[in-house]
């Protein structure tokens, strides 16, 4: 426990917030979400939970009868599993089927919300990078993939085009976009970008040191960012070929952390609203 | 939150207990114990956790499924519920159908124990009395009483008289501990200590300002022992006339405060066990 984060012990008046995950060794909400808690003298408690998938849903459905117990944060291996357990959903969710965090609403019914695209997207916005009217090409259509999708096409980009090894599981879920967001999403036959403002990886390739790039570099314009959404390492082969052929590029940690403040808006904990 | 106890904030490797009540406010236990795990480099976080009596079974049976959860305290309204949950029971949990704390045992299964009765015991010893041999008076058979009867008896007691205003709810508990302490345990027909080293309220009567004696303490001999459970007041109305008649007192708060070493042994978490 070196540098260990010191905040104020709970008591009976402290809200309780959790993140479910198995393992959950290496989640980082708790200390993130506490510290702002601490700073701005919020009094409530991000707790880390671990539960396997056999004990998922016992566990959430306790966690949710909690009276002073108001939201939760769900990660791997559960995200998909969340939405049943909620009263409501938002359209990412219900487009994506993934969800990473639920709230009990004034009414008491739970909200299931996924803040992985909306994260990335203010990930962008907040390095000065509005991607409205923006052409995107995103490689990898599982939970994340998704949701960043969604959440850019939420944020007026112009077109998408969408690649998966996968090719029908892309395929599928541009389906369920094209009844939203009509004329805007095409399915890739390759890992190839066209002529884009913006090029993303949401794929697990590049986690491993020998891994290929996930999409292919040559042929894009200098002025197409390349964004990985892989934490680790934090400079993926991707973003390192990108940098050095002159893109500017987004790293993973920025989903992340702009997460934060949209998981203090969603819980109602954010003195601005 | 004035003079709040800073404590680490929990990581994915802290190990996480609960208190469950309904309401949840007064709770003690958290920052007892979270400045006890501060002091001792203990990475745990006791909670507290507010749950009705509707939700107590969801709430409880999801608590007992989290991996990085280790045990829960109980406290009112669901000492009488919590038996229920467990996978085996001390004998005064199996003697009193009460039970105040709950753990997960090396082989998975969870153990329910009572506290209070132990706790009341370690407070007589800690003050240098050691009960084995004594002759008690015990006022109320409530579920508190009931713990303090079984822990009494399991210090060697030499008898033990029980009173309760409803004469045969203490009659039906006097014969349960007949079968394991034979010819120990009487009933009295009045709120009348005899001979005996100890007499303890173990009713609520005291709480209120206006409240009679709960129990004669004419007569008795002045080297007998006045024991109250009552907290609030610290001072009963009891104690003050007990010790205006040159009794020797034992107020509540010992009952609670010495059940804190109880329970850290009890969730493993003593180093010096």
């Amino acid at each position: 426990m070196n540098d260990a984060l010191l905040i104020p012990s709970p008591t009976g008046s402290t809200r309780l917030y959790a993140v479910v995950g198995d393992p959950i060794a290496q989640v980082q909400a708790p200390t993130l979400l506490n510290q702002l808690f601490a700073e701005r003298g919020i009094d409530a408690l991000m707790l880390p939970v671990q539960a396997g998938a056999a004990d998922f849903a016992t566990v959430i459905e306790g966690l949710k009868r909690i009276g002073n117990l108001d939201g939760l944060l769900i990660t791997v291996p559960h995200k998909l599993a969340v939405a049943a357990h909620a009263d409501e959903q938002s359209l990412t969710v219900a487009l994506t089927s993934s969800s990473n965090a639920l709230r009990r609403q004034a009414n008491g019914r739970w909200l299931a919300d996924n803040f992985d695209g909306a994260g990335f997207v203010a990930g962008l916005r907040n390095a000065g990078r509005d991607p409205e009217g923006w052409r995107v090409a995103l490689f990898g259509s599982g939970g994340a993939g998704n949701a960043i999708a969604v959440a850019l096409l939420q944020a007026g980009i112009d077109r998408l085009d969408l690649f998966d090894v996968d090719r029908s599981r892309a395929a599928r879920f541009a389906e369920r976009l094209e009844q939203y967001w009509p004329g805007q999403v095409r399915v890739l036959d390759a890992a190839q970008p066209g002529e884009v403002e913006l090029a993303i990886n949401a794929t697990p390739i590049g986690m491993q040191p020998g891994d290929p790039l996930p999409f292919d570099l040559e042929g894009l314009a200098p002025r197409t960012l390349i964004a990985d959404i892989i934490m680790k390492p934090a400079e993926t082969r991707l973003l390192q070929s990108a940098a050095a052929k002159g893109h500017a590029v987004q790293p993973g940690i920025h989903m992340l952390s702009s997460q934060l403040g949209l998981y203090r808006q969603f819980f109602g904990l954010d003195p601005a609203q």
